[in-house]
């Protein structure tokens, strides 16, 4: 049965690194004597090692031992054998390129599907849904797909923001640029707010957190979705 | 000699469609009584027909009338023929696999080298640079390659936007995007603020309009430069 968070952030404005998700992670992780972190997104451009021990230094207030992805030379056998798995934030272009071109995403769709428990922030959440097609992120990398683990029947927009209505700036806004990403594409995007996840449970996801999420289907108006909603009947 | 006027946005907060540039614009298409519009990047996801219309509307007041692009069934003769060249924004991603896909890249990149005018606004403006790897859109369509048009040795970010320093969102600033993307490529970023452009003739790359720019470079702290400034000495 799979088993997943996929968060919108790791990081709250005024909290430290997975800190306002630490309840959630005790159970979600609870079976859990290491996980495998995938450090490929890079934040900032930080190496695979620094980005782990980042990761590490986390997860031992939960007494859980993290081994970056990088660190084996069996890549595959890791994710097979993995307890569980946390995928970090950054740019999700770098984190699909590496992903495809170790030949990675589906050995990681699989185990997920059979059930290892999965955390995603930010760009690892991204690539739970169908296409990496609603990223925020600059396409600083070419991969060679943008085709995504597609655990939930959705894309999922990450950080979701709202229309600053007071701002001069003339870019686009989150719901305009989304808008048009259904000109030319089916699937359902969730706009998911800083402090919200999904909490997926073999075919359940439920929206946690406090903060309601904006839904946006092809041809209809966007709609707003209270938190501890049933997601999977708007596919 | 090339002739180029590369501009951030077509629209300035409050003002009409191009009119901040229409002092520009009326020097830059003196000698033009037609000018071809490709309107590959659709924004919003409005039709090549109307959005072919919008820029109609506009060129009236110049007395110059508009083809569009898609109008043509031999598009490699009207871009061969063309008096002038202008590409509106929307979405890059679309624009550049239109571009490629039709192999059209190549032949408004050698149009342009022999001199016909050409405008840009943000989309449009992006594929003026070496690559499309600094745009901020969304990729809702996956395009052959990021390669553009490479008619300045720079990258370009349009509607350069400077971090809010009140903002409690998480998602990355404009800055550590481009830092980003840094990581990995090592053409200069110009952060072309909205209502600035870029004037070139020949070699000669002038930055133009109020505000100043910020300039990237690899392994380098970003930049201020003022308007009127050659750009060129940074490359």
């Amino acid at each position: 049965m799979k088993n997943l968070l996929i968060a919108s952030t790791s990081t709250l404005h005024d909290g430290n690194y997975l800190e306002y998700l630490l309840p959630e992670l005790q159970l979600h992780f609870a079976h859990c004597k290491t996980i495998l972190f995938v450090p490929y997104a890079r934040p900032g451009g930080i190496s695979h090692d620094d980005y782990t021990l980042k990761v590490k230094s986390f997860f031992t207030l939960l007494n859980i031992k993290v081994n970056g992805l990088h660190e084996f030379s069996n890549a595959t056998g890791a994710i097979e054998k993995a307890e569980g798995i946390f995928t970090g934030g950054g740019n999700t272009f770098l984190l699909v390129k590496q992903l495809h071109q170790n030949n990675q995403m589906q050995i990681l769709k699989k185990v997920i599907e059979n059930g290892t428990p999965y955390l995603g922030t930010s760009a690892g959440s991204n690539i739970c849904g169908l296409t990496m097609q609603t990223t925020n992120d600059m396409p600083i990398i070419y991969p060679p797909s943008f085709e995504t683990l597609g655990a939930i029947p959705f894309n999922l927009n990450p950080h979701y923001l709202d229309a600053d209505l007071h701002s001069k700036h003339m870019g686009e806004t989150r719901e305009t640029r989304i808008k048009e990403f259904h000109q030319f594409n089916t699937q359902p995007v969730i706009g998911l707010r800083e402090g919200s996840w999904l909490d997926v449970k073999g075919d359940q996801i439920v929206l946690k957190g406090a903060l309601s999420a904006r839904l946006f289907r092809q041809n209809q108006e966007a709609i707003e979705v209270e938190s501890g909603s049933e997601m999977g009947k708007f596919q």
